[in-house]
């Protein structure tokens, strides 16, 4: 059966890099995966397009994927919409909840080519493999009620809900389960307990999971305690797994250590493996069009998507060698570039992984 | 009139760390300040004693104190118990709320005798000097509703209320702007304003202050983006102000960065300029008594609290310049000493920074 990919370029450096990453699929395809590649508008481009950030037509396409490649939504021309139901994020927000990809993987890894590029001290980061396994449907991101409204006093207010039900907790912790038993086997989950009861539930759930997985060894830790150790000693974690707000603040920051984010992707899957995978970079579109974004970020969320949506680790691997072979060939786009490196072009870098695949 | 100081040592090192800063507050007594110094117990010490974080007798004597030094509460010993609101840190965050402590003053200062101790590049911190404003009594800390329930169904979740109203951002939001206008003119607002409604008006409140300091640069960061940045690149920021929850994770990574959160104080304040000072490190219940503990980040407060509540700007000057002082001449506890350093205790500490003094 011919599994079906839509490609969501959306804005910024967004369609340059989804080239590069097509390319790659194509050559997949080329040797014998068999895929139908389609492409449609996101973000700001639909916006533009038609004054919605994800149109109608577009989400039927994704629920029909097997797999969706997007490259990243946004940019300072609609970030001044009044209406943030109608912004870029929305379209990205709205992709991930109709498609209930709660499982977000959001590695932060080291190459050691790269090691330079970081803030941190070398012996500090070299080595560096983390998972982080963030919620991606629940918690404060979609929790009711929530709006801004002003009192009778005229006194103006804003409220979000942090809710999790302890199904929501129980379907990502076994997420982050399994990742830990084919990982490092170790698994700290990430909460404030000692404040929200919303997290008291989160650990409490993660406790009753432990059991059932008897050869990953679980801790605990604060939220604020855990961005502390990421910056101090990150290579004490393997995996961690932690709510939708805090994954998002902490995947960042992991994912800053290794100094080069452009190299970072990540996968968003639901329970039938249907899976959106992106780069954890964003639209960058003060560099847009030049040539200068690297493409890697979202070349390595194709071999992401051919290893958990497309079920074919054997090439998956052969795009992760292809990226550390250019590596090793010294070649670099602007971002990772440094004195001694070649610094090439994004299409540049495109044609270097093709011939090293 | 004479000054009241409540002094509450808590749990783990407080009892050894404040009692070195209550040395230098009574050598400000020596030398002519007009102050008395009361001590009670809170957190789990007061668990132990009355069966409760804090006595209504402690919070009385809280109320009419000028000024409260508070060492650190909390450690493994009631982490496991059952009912949160009778945790250690319900101690703090019950201070915190009936004293109106909004205002809460974390530095990230890097001494220039400590930047080895960073676990980043010294180019990429040497110099800092980030004030972080944390609103503290207000948020998803304190929001309604909260709880844990289980449903109909027999389904559990868990909740908390992320909400603020325009007041409590605007008060928090003066002091933000004053602060940077006594530093570097630049204020950083950081919020989550594409996903969280309730942090649409924190920025909107923030843009209607900007015109009555037109001396200060204000600009808007999302949070992720502001966790990242702080890796990257920290020396760009000068004052950061941001709301209870964002404050937490961000000021705890900012103070890493330091490499030395045993040097770090903290202020907490209300309209009235009464505060609570206390370290911004922990209870660090694994090296209690054995005095390997900093008392620097307890005497620092104590500095800050001359400075913010006791209207003392010079003999805190006096402080930090002994503190600068005992760095110079190479002593260091055990968590900022490495070769070439002469190792000392923590009530060796307060003896230098008392001679320096
Ligand atoms: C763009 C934004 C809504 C999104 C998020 O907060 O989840 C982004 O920061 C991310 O992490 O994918
Ligand atoms: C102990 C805890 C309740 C507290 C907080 O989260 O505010 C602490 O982490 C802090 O930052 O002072």
């Amino acid at each position: 059966m011919t599994k079906r990919i839509l490609a969501l370029p959306g804005d910024g450096i967004g369609p340059e890099i989804t080239r590069q990453a097509c390319r790659v699929l194509e050559a997949c395809r080329d040797e014998g995966l068999d895929i139908d590649i389609e492409e449609a508008p996101v973000g700001g481009a639909e916006i533009d397009r038609s004054g919605v950030p994800l149109a109608p037509e577009t989400l039927e396409k994704a629920k029909s994927a097997d797999a969706i490649l997007l490259g990243a939504v946004g940019g300072p021309k609609w970030d001044t919409m009044p209406d943030i139901s109608k912004r870029p994020e929305k379209g990205l927000l709205a992709l991930r909840k109709e498609l209930n990809l709660f499982g977000n993987l959001r590695p932060a890894l080291l190459y050691p080519q790269l090691v330079e590029a970081s803030s941190l001290k070398p012996e500090v980061v070299s080595g560096l493999d983390i998972m982080i396994v963030r919620e991606l449907t629940g918690g404060i991101y979609f929790g009711q009620p929530r709006g801004r409204e002003t009192r009778e006093d005229g006194t103006r207010y804003g409220y979000n809900t942090y809710i999790y039900d302890e199904h929501e907790i129980r379907r990502i912790g076994r997420v982050a389960f399994e990742m830990a038993q084919k990982r490092g086997k170790k698994l700290c989950s990430v909460d404030k307990a000692n404040v929200l009861e919303v997290t008291i539930l989160w650990r409490d759930i993660m406790n009753e999971l432990a059991p059932e997985y008897p050869d990953v060894e679980l801790s605990h830790m604060y939220v604020d305690n855990a961005a502390m150790q990421l910056v101090r000693a990150p290579k004490q974690f393997d995996v961690i797994v932690t709510g939708n707000m805090f994954g998002d603040i902490l995947s960042d920051a992991a994912a800053m250590l290794t100094g080069s984010i452009g190299m970072l992707p990540s996968a968003s899957l639901n329970e039938h493996g249907q899976g959106m995978f992106e780069p954890c970079h964003g639209s960058a579109p003060d560099i847009a069009g030049q040539g200068l974004a690297n493409p890697l970020a979202t070349i390595l969320s194709v071999a992401m998507m051919l290893r958990y949506s497309l079920n074919e680790a054997d090439m998956a691997a052969r795009i992760e060698q292809a990226v550390g072979a250019v590596l090793d060939q010294n070649l670099r786009t602007a971002d990772i570039a440094y004195t001694g490196t070649r610094q090439v072009t994004t299409e540049e870098m495109g044609d270097a992984v093709l011939t090293a695949f």
